[in-house]
């Protein structure tokens, strides 16, 4: 779990009072990734403190973030400093996350990301790392898996060294978020619960996580009780509490089918999520009904036809990287999940994309 | 916050699996704290890995922990062992779960444990240190404080470094935990939730766990749906998550009395919640009337009269001891609680219990 976390508007002001204390030396770097919408915002970047041979690296979250780009990254990182950085510091939603937590896991672990794409495979903790959320939903602040894009399928490098060792939840951060991003985002954290919620992997632990969140989900996006501000304050911690959940059961059918798109077509997670939730009804059915109530309430549209032009092949390689999940089907449908879960059952739910 | 839990009936089985990677070698020993109810049951202590130089301490937990106890147990075993133990292992309810987190921190601090009561005064991390409840309800299990009596106040050491590397949550543990007991601890999470919940310190961090506990406790103490299983395995949930509401909040009113009372009179936390909280209405009406209505579906019987016979001196020191704990009244009425918070109305309110 993660250990450190502070909540509240404002906390992103504590970030050097944090920091300060985690420096090893002069050399030895904070290195900031940053998502690149807050380039030339000042208002948040005049707050990261840069010193000494701190380093702050915008990258776009606008492709899902790829173990190629995690070597990069660290190859970078070992090329310009001679000492191991003091600390790797991720500031967006869940791709930089994500992208933070990986750089941290391989500067201390041999070869390439890709190696690592599985549960446990890691072996030396990281260095210290943070993660300041600027969206809320994913619950890459506190899980325990990081999730890429490798050669071969999209998968999280799952291990109790991957969770941040700081974490600062600060909703304000959250204000300049377009409302599509809101939404697709928000419903990352809705889908957690309802997989969670209706998994064989359940616990009791998992289950009061799952609940928390889960109403949370449905005050911020179905009543109109909340303010802006206190909306904002309940989906980040929606998306904590949803993190949990899945943290300590697993996720299920749109994940596994939203990872195929998003390994194929590059789709983003959240929306790549609600193409495919729209068409899970004979998984969860009260669900999909509740998540359809509130595309409509917020007047979202979601991308239709993702898989119109699709060949034999594109559907081949998606099915394959979906079923390759087998942790998640598991969890969804049982132990028996092979008997109904056929190649044909998948393309067919593609193809209604 | 806690770096690591596992969560599960017969998790308890775990434990060689994951202590044996923390021996730093075969003369650090692992220092098991266990309450002295388990002695000669053989179903939980045969479980208990002993290796090596390990050694298991059976502690009464009739009396609140001390600070004199801790200094006399971490004397024990730095005068036993020629090197600082692998670990300390806490087996027990709040005062062997409060015992082992001080032992583990004061084998790295130097000085007496009374020196470190308040907040944030501990400088060195502790040694490894693992809770097991066996009873739920404190939220010592996830709580960055451990409550001890010491010579001149009843207060926790409450530090960064007081939080547990690892928590293992059995439900199957608390199988023969007696009725009252059960009651009386179930509360201090009930209370806790209460608490926060109506405190100044609220945010929406600590709201949306003390929320979820506060549905547990209803469920729990209030229903009649779950069977007894269901039951224990969410009361140790609702320990943890009304646990994580006050530690990034504050109690209040029924913890400060409590703390009066447990001081003076040696009575324990748990009972000493119920006999202050039945004459909170004053602060907390809603909850009180929803504690009397657990308190009679359950037949619980508490004692009266305790302050009955004392006399001004002594109502004096509890006093003295509820008035210092400023968080907690500041928490639970505001700046300004002064004003209201006078000495005779505190001695009033005693006079009634």
């Amino acid at each position: 779990m993660v250990s450190r976390v502070v909540y509240g508007r404002g906390s992103f002001n504590q970030l050097n009072e944090i920091l300060s204390p985690k420096r090893k030396n002069a050399k030895a770097p904070f290195i900031f990734l940053v998502d690149d919408v807050f380039k030339g915002n000042a208002w948040l970047t005049s707050r990261i403190p840069l010193s000494y041979d701190d380093k702050l690296i915008y990258i776009s979250a606008n492709e899902e973030p790829k173990t190629s780009q995690v070597d990069e990254l660290v190859e970078q990182i070992i090329l310009n400093y001679k000492e191991t950085p003091s600390g790797i510091i991720g500031i967006g939603g869940g791709t930089l996350l994500d992208l933070a937590k990986a750089v941290a896991l391989m500067l201390t672990n041999k070869g390439e990301a890709k190696d690592y794409q599985g549960w446990d495979l890691i072996k030396n903790p990281g260095i210290y790392h943070v993660g300041i959320p600027t969206i809320s939903g994913t619950g890459s602040e506190v899980s325990r898996t990081t999730i890429l894009t490798g050669p071969v399928r999209k998968l999280g490098i799952n291990s109790d060294y991957t969770p941040f060792d700081q974490v600062i939840l600060d909703p304000e951060l959250t204000k300049d978020v377009p409302k599509n991003q809101w939404f697709y985002t928000g419903m990352d954290c809705f889908v957690h619960c309802i997989e969670s919620l209706n998994g064989t992997y359940l616990n009791t632990f998992s289950q009061s996580y799952g609940e928390k969140a889960l109403e949370l989900c449905k005050e911020i996006f179905l009543e109109d009780t909340l303010t802006e501000k206190e909306a904002a304050d309940k989906l980040m911690m929606a998306s904590w509490h949803g993190g949990m959940s899945i943290a300590y059961s697993q996720v299920g059918v749109a994940h596994a089918m939203s990872y195929g798109l998003g390994y194929l077509l590059g789709v983003k997670h959240g929306v790549g999520n609600c193409i495919v939730f729209e068409h899970l009804e004979e998984y969860y059915p009260e669900g999909v009904a509740m998540y359809k109530a509130m595309r409509d309430k917020h007047n979202i549209s979601i991308p239709q036809g993702v898989c119109a032009d699709l060949s034999d092949k594109e559907f081949d390689i998606m099915i394959d990287v979906a079923l390759s999940l087998e942790p998640l089907w598991e969890n969804a449908i049982g132990k028996n999940w092979k008997k109904t879960i056929t190649r044909e059952k998948l393309k067919a739910l593609y193809l209604k994309m």
